[in-house]
C-alpha cells in the first residue's frame, strides 16, 4: 500500500512537522491527564454508547445526541459511510484529501473528479452545481478544503445541499478544519442536518484538539435510517477509553478554540506575508487559505531540500488535480506558532 | 441499537465483572505507563504501518510481518472483513459471539446457523463438515468459543479448513481466547496460513493482555490479495499511540502468558469443583470449557439476584442456540483470581 499523507516522523527525522495540519497549541489543557486516567481504566471496556461524551458533544455542536456517532478519527467514518452506502459514483472536488479517493476504490465505487482551476485560486464553482446528477450516489467535499485551504461560501454550500435533495445524493461535508475559521457558525451545515436529510458532516478532534494519535471523531446527520445503518456498520466499542476522556476534557476547556482561531489567524497572515517577500525562485505562487495551513507552488526540490534541515513540509506531488507544472511544484505547509514558523522561513531563506 | 454483551460497567453498579472475559491479572507489567508515554506522543499521528509492533509481533507469532495487519481491537477486524468479503452466505456454529452475526447482516449478508448440541456440551461435530459447501461465502468459527470455552480439536480443524480450501471458502477462526488455553500451540491454525490460504487467524491483545479499553488486535494471513483488499477497506491510522505501546510492552512482558495459564487452570477448575457444590437449585449443569470462562444452566433470576450485590455475570439469553429452557437459563462467568470467584461464589451460596 501507497502512503498519501504528510507525518510520517517514524521514518524520516523531523525537528519541526509542517506536514501535519494540528492545532500548533496541541491538546487543551487537562486533556493528556485525562487520556491519562483512561489508561488506568482500560481494563474495562469503553462505554460503547459514549454516553458522557455524545452528551457533551451535542449540547456544544448544538444537535441531538441521537445525531452523533463517534468515531475512532474521523477517517474511520469515512470508511464506514461508503463501506455502508457502497456509491457507486461518488463526486469530489479536486485537490482533495486522498483518502476520499482510497475509500470509494476500496469499496468498489468509481470516483468522478470536478476539477477546481488554478486560476481561480481553487475555488468551488457555481458551476459544479451540473455535476451534481442522478447517477451521483455521493458527493464528497471538504469545508475549509483539504489542501487548499479554501471554504466554500454558505450559498454554494446550501444551493448543492439542496441540489443533493432533489438528485437523491448523500451529501458527506468533511468540516474537520472549520473549527480553525473564524467564521465557523456561518459556513457549517450542522444546524441543516433536519432541512437536508442527505447531509453527513464529518468533525474530529484530531486537528482542532491536536490529539492525532489518540484517534476521535465524530458524524453529524438526521437521516434515521442512515444513522442506524452506519452505526450496524461499526463496531460497539470503535472508541478508545482515553480518546472519550480526552474528549470530554477538551469540550470543557472553555475559550481554547477562540485562542486558537486567533493565533492562527495572525501567524497564517504573518507566514503569508514572509513567505511573499523570500528571494525569487523560492514561493512563485500563493492561494488564499482560510483554514490553519497554506498551499504554495514553489522551487521542486523545497521538500527534499527541508527534509535535509529536519523540517518536513507536505509534497503535494500525489494530489490528483496538483500535478507539478515545470519546474515548479505544490507544497503545504502547516500553520505553526510564531517559533516554530520563523524557524522554516529562515531554513528556506537560507536555501 | 441493542447491545449484545456483557461489560456494561458504564450503566450499572458495579463491584465484581464477571460478565467480561479479561485476564484477571490486568495488564503486563509496564503496559500502563507505556500507554501513558504514548498519550504524551499523541500530538503526532500514530505510525500508520505499526512498524515496531508489528515487526515484534511477527516474531513472537512466527509469522511474517506483511501477514499481519493491526486493529482496533480484533472487532474491527471482523467488520472490516466482511465489509471486504461482503459474504452472501455465511455460516456460523452456534452458541456464538453476537457480533458474528451482526457484523453479516450489517453489510446485508445471510447467515446459517449450524446448531451445536447441549447434549454433546456443545462440541462441534464432524456432521460440520457437511454443512461447508460452495454456495457459503465465510466459515466464522471461535477456538474456543465463546460463550461454552469448547476448542474444536486440531484434526476436525485441519479437516474444515481442507474443506473450505475445495469448496473456495473463507474461514475466519477467531483465536481471541486461545493464548489463555494451555495447547494454544498445538490448537492454532496461526502456522498453517500458506497451507490454506483462505484462513484469516483473529488476535486480540483486548483479552490476553487484559487492555479491553485500549483498542487492539490483529489478524493473520497468507493470502495477499486477501491482506491488500481488507488492508485498503482501514484508514491508515487505525491504531492509537497509546494502544501501539501497550502493545509493545506487552509483547515484551516475559512469563505473562504462561502465568496467566496457569492461574486460569487453577481457578477454573476450582470454580467449577465449587459450582458443582453450591446447594442445589442455583447451578443445574455445567459444560466443559478449556478457556478462562464457564458456561452454566442455573436458576432464572440469577443474574438479577448477582447484580442486586453489584457482581455482573454474562446472562446468555440473547444468545441464538441458548434459549432458556424452563425454568434455568444460561449464564456464562468469567474466571478471575481467587478472591474474586470467592466473592461469587459467596454470593451464590447467600441466594
Amino acid at each position: 500500500m501507497e502512503y498519501l499523507h504528510g507525518g510520517d516522523v517514524y521514518r524520516n527525522r523531523v525537528r519541526h512537522d509542517f506536514s501535519v495540519n494540528i492545532n500548533p497549541l496541541g491538546m487543551p489543557p487537562g486533556c493528556v491527564e485525562a487520556a491519562k486516567r483512561g489508561v488506568e481504566l482500560c481494563a474495562q471496556y469503553p462505554d460503547w454508547r459514549g454516553e458522557e461524551l455524545r452528551g457533551l458533544l451535542a449540547q456544544q455542536e448544538d444537535v441531538k445526541a441521537e445525531q452523533l456517532i463517534l468515531g475512532n478519527g474521523a477517517a474511520e467514518l469515512l470508511y464506514a459511510l461508503i463501506a455502508y452506502l457502497r456509491p457507486k459514483r461518488a463526486l469530489i472536488p479536486i485537490p482533495a484529501f486522498g483518502e476520499y479517493e482510497a475509500a470509494v476504490t476500496a469499496f468498489g465505487g468509481e470516483c468522478v473528479f470536478w476539477r477546481m482551476r488554478e486560476e481561480t485560486g481553487f475555488c468551488l464553482e457555481e458551476a459544479f452545481l451540473n455535476a451534481v446528477r442522478a447517477d451521483i450516489s455521493l458527493v464528497l467535499l471538504c469545508n475549509p478544503n483539504n489542501p487548499t485551504g479554501v471554504s466554500v461560501g454558505k450559498e454554494l454550500l446550501l444551493r448543492i445541499a439542496g441540489r443533493c435533495e432533489e438528485t437523491g445524493t448523500w451529501l458527506c461535508v468533511d468540516e474537520c478544519f472549520l473549527p480553525f475559521v473564524g467564521r465557523e457558525a456561518e459556513l457549517t451545515l450542522k444546524h441543516s442536518l433536519e432541512r437536508f436529510p442527505h447531509v453527513i458532516v464529518l468533525r474530529a478532534f484530531t486537528k482542532i484538539f491536536g490529539m492525532p494519535g489518540l484517534r476521535l471523531g465524530y458524524a453529524m446527520a438526521a437521516d434515521r435510517s442512515l444513522l442506524s445503518g452506519l452505526r450496524r456498520c461499526l463496531q460497539p466499542w470503535n472508541t478508545s477509553v482515553p480518546a472519550q476522556m480526552a474528549g470530554i476534557q477538551a469540550l470543557r476547556a472553555q475559550g481554547f478554540v477562540g485562542e486558537t482561531v486567533r493565533l492562527i489567524d495572525t501567524e497564517r497572515e504573518f507566514l503569508s506575508r514572509e513567505l511573499s517577500l523570500l528571494p525569487p525562485g523560492i514561493v512563485e505562487k500563493q492561494y488564499p487559505s482560510e483554514a490553519n495551513f497554506l498551499l504554495f507552488r514553489g522551487r521542486k526540490d523545497l521538500y527534499q531540500r527541508l527534509l535535509e534541515t529536519q523540517i518536513l513540509i507536505r509534497d503535494c506531488g500525489n494530489y490528483r488535480g496538483l500535478e507539478e507544472s515545470g519546474s515548479r511544484g505544490y507544497f503545504r505547509i502547516a500553520v505553526r506558532i510564531r517559533e516554530e514558523n520563523e524557524a522554516l522561513l529562515d531554513a528556506m531563506r537560507r536555501l
